[in-house]
């Protein structure tokens, strides 16, 4: 292993290919959601908090959010706001009325019930990386997505444990015609994995073949499908102000079948939003709450989540960057918000980098600990994410699943246990001052579950590590997907289902997809 | 740039050194101690630090813990403590009234008085990485530590305002004799940087040196010098339970200087310590609590700081694991000990990577994190820490740094105000829903500050960042710290101070210098 490798450890381009395909099997975690038993970070004091609102109030009330959807202008009008044109103003009153109908926790439950996941409360669920256009990994470096590596990363995304929900596409097929796209694309990720499924508001006939589709492989009939949440969406506002409409009509045929809607703000300081990160959250707030109390007015009680994307540009080129202090801020602040309206909240696991090093796993991790101090509920992108979202790294896949275990480990309360087992008094007083705990029955009555067991974090001392290579984080990851790959095995699904699913994509197709006007 | 660089934006070997020369201007943060402002994590309900509590005291009640040094013990039997041989145990009464002398919160003031730092409360002050044997960088590999990365390493600790305290030697000059190292040293770090310095308690006549260095350097005389803290040591308990007698020793003759002594046992949970976290938390907190007590015996009111070392091994391997969720956890549970025994806190940005990539730093993400959510005031090994503490790593160094600047940045409590400017409704309001903040007076007259600038994170887009050579962020901090010794300019240092300073050195050496037979 050691002949091709360069100094540095690192496998220098393709002649360090052969060796990569090694399998590697994972000892990885039980599928668990981890219950974030944290007290918030709560950086805003009560009457901040009071401030935020205020302000997100005003601008419901004072300045209006467009809604570029006639339905929805219908229904808001019905409900009393004021409509001028496309703008809508809201009364407070209003909003935090519809608001008391929102659940503070509700459950999704795919085709395999096991994988149910429960949004909201203190539980946290981890979602793939969703919708890049590029895809990523060190063998064949960047390159625009396709229907291998959308299966790829789907079969990362049901192998790993630690992954909750088969969230947006993990990168976008771009090989297959966007009018059948999301007909193959559900149909992959119905038979690849048998975690909860998502369905992009793009247009009613994609949402309405995808819900569809959904509960075929669920087995249900229409009725049972839709009272209760199988499925879900997620909708972006066109910060600032602005709900476009294929977004609020999904969002409301979602909410009409009784299934989920997380709104998220795309409001970056500084461009799409203020400056400064309270106006910038106050702005995320609006918005959010505009679409949330629109969709509490069409269903009452209907699942909804409050959305953060909430950072900041690098002032000095206008990209956008993620992991920062201000987005850690941010979203702990809106994690106050989110709790002040009752509501579960989502962010994500974001990072600017370019490449799965040093500097992604640093913002990864900032974001990552910003989801655990500020009762995330939902983490998008928390698995392959690299360059503010436009490329899935396989490579970061795996490491960032890393991560999630370690969180999902860090939730058990019994690492802070203080029972008389755990504080092991006896313990100390048999070993004393000359011993070594190793030995005790004690440890050894324990040491198997006793700690995180990685699957790829390296602890091994220097000359272990390059004994064997020298091999830096990310080519390690690389042959684990390559391992995880070969040991992939789909989900159960029986034949008739399977058939009906297919007969259900054929069909559709023949009659032409979607359109692709949009 | 891109010619001599393999795709995966790594420069190979020796070929691509040659570019590595450039100077690069860094735009850093300015010398600011971040306060805490955040409530920390506590895992642990009252109940449970009681439960902690009281195990401690009985270890130190019932097993006791070694003093392998007469002088402890007989100053610990005029205190009413009981010895046997060389074990001590002592009355929880007694080690609660001796807790009550010890500050809150202390500060150490280095010959350059600007760079005081305060110990304690809500301050948090970050300490090079100090005591690794090796020392590595891109190009030269892993080498045994010499008097040049020495001083090299003490160029970056000067140079980054992050650093608040030139701790512990940044790599152990082997090439230097130890009789006279500890002399050489100091020169170096008396004459290359300005900030607080640290002695390693090695036997008395290396003690007496240092702190005789440390009082020329300041220009003060014995009593003025003696009379509040300029120089403190770091002693480690040589876990389970036994105080060795040169680190009793040097902490005695710093508390009867009123010089503060920081106590830091080294308990992995599993080897040294319990393989449970809380008995492992339990056990430190004993060994940290008899050391801190003889020193509060000795002279009432010296500055002291509890230690938490606390980590887990790979059970597999035995080796040292550092990041872990356990270590976090055992973080935060000491920092609730701490606070209850009125202590200020140290601990550590640690990580077990063997080299500066995805692994070291998100373990090392943990371990600040960690810091930050457990209000550690002192966090040694801050910057530039791998292999578990045995390589001293330039590039981390500098990654490190960047890390350290987004937390002091993170603690800047502007970024969460709720002030009428902050919440900037007027400015939400004046671009409405059709805009775009970049443009605005608002934005325009806060851009500048608004955001953390960072001085080695890539924020570009892809194409830019392929187009300047696809550099990996070890590869940047690579250039980085070769353009910062470049820059370095020693601090101002009156002739006649440095004269004295290498007089005492000539001296000490003509005399032989320390015994060597430890």
């Amino acid at each position: 292993m050691t002949a091709h490798q360069p100094k540095r450890g690192r496998s220098g381009g393709r002649a360090g290919n052969a060796r990569r395909g090694a399998t590697e099997t994972i000892a990885q975690m039980p599928w668990q959601q981890p219950i974030n038993i944290d007290r918030p970070t709560e950086p805003l004091p009560p009457e901040g908090v009071a401030a935020v609102h205020d302000t997100a109030m005003r601008v419901l009330e004072e300045v209006g959010v467009e809604f570029l959807n006639a339905e929805a202008r219908d229904t808001l009008a019905k409900a009393g706001c004021r409509i001028e044109g496309e703008n809508v103003r809201m009364d407070r009153e209003w909003v935090m009325e519809m608001l008391t109908h929102a659940p503070s926790q509700f459950t999704l439950t795919p085709r395999n019930p096991n994988h149910a996941v429960t949004i909201g409360g203190k539980h946290m669920a981890f979602v793939n990386v969703s919708s890049p256009p590029n895809v990523m990994d060190l063998d064949r470096g960047r390159r625009v997505g396709d229907m291998g590596s959308f299966r790829d990363l789907l079969k990362l995304t049901q192998y790993f444990n630690c992954i909750h929900i088969a969230g947006g596409y993990p990168v976008e097929p771009v090989d297959v015609h966007a009018s059948v796209r999301h007909l193959d694309c559900l149909y992959e990720k119905l038979t690849l994995t048998d975690k909860v499924v998502h369905a992009y508001s793009l247009g009613p006939e994609r949402v309405e073949d995808v819900i569809e589709m959904a509960r075929i492989a669920s087995g249900l009939d229409h009725s049972t499908f839709e009272a209760s949440p199988h499925v879900y969406t997620n909708i972006n506002s066109s910060s600032p102000l602005k709900h476009d409409w294929p977004m609020l009509d999904g969002a409301m045929r979602f909410a009409r079948r009784g299934q989920p809607v997380i709104v998220t703000p795309f409001t970056l300081a500084g461009a799409m939003a203020p400056v400064t990160m309270a106006g910038a959250v106050a702005l995320s707030v609006a918005e959010g709450l505009a679409a949330i109390a629109l969709l509490q007015f069409i269903r009452p009680g209907v699942g909804v989540a409050l959305g953060s994307f909430t950072s900041n540009v690098d002032m000095k080129t206008g990209a956008p960057a993620f992991g920062t202090p201000e987005y850690v801020r941010a979203t702990q602040m809106t994690g106050q918000m989110a709790r002040f309206y009752g509501l579960p909240m989502r962010a994500s696991n974001a990072c600017a980098s370019n490449a799965p090093d040093g500097q992604a796993m640093w913002e990864s991790s900032n974001s990552l600990w910003a989801a655990v101090n500020s009762g995330v509920n939902l983490v998008y992108h928390a698995a392959g994410w690299l360059e503010g979202g436009l490329i899935a790294s396989y490579e970061k896949f795996v490491m960032d699943c890393e991560l999630l275990q370690q969180i999902q480990r860090y939730m058990e309360p019994s690492i802070t246990a203080t029972d008389p087992d755990s504080l092991a008094f006896d313990a100390i007083a048999e070993v004393g001052p000359a011993g070594h705990f190793f030995g005790t029955q004690h440890t050894q009555d324990r040491y198997q579950t006793a700690f995180y067991s990685p699957f790829m974090s390296d602890w091994r001392n220097f000359e272990a590590w390059q004994e064997s290579g020298a091999v830096w984080a990310a080519e390690r990851a690389n042959k684990i997907w390559k391992g995880v790959l070969n040991e992939y095995q789909p989900p159960a699904m029986d034949d008739a289902t399977r058939e009906e699913l297919a007969a259900f994509v054929a069909r559709r197709k023949s009659e032409g997809g979607a359109p692709t006007d949009f």
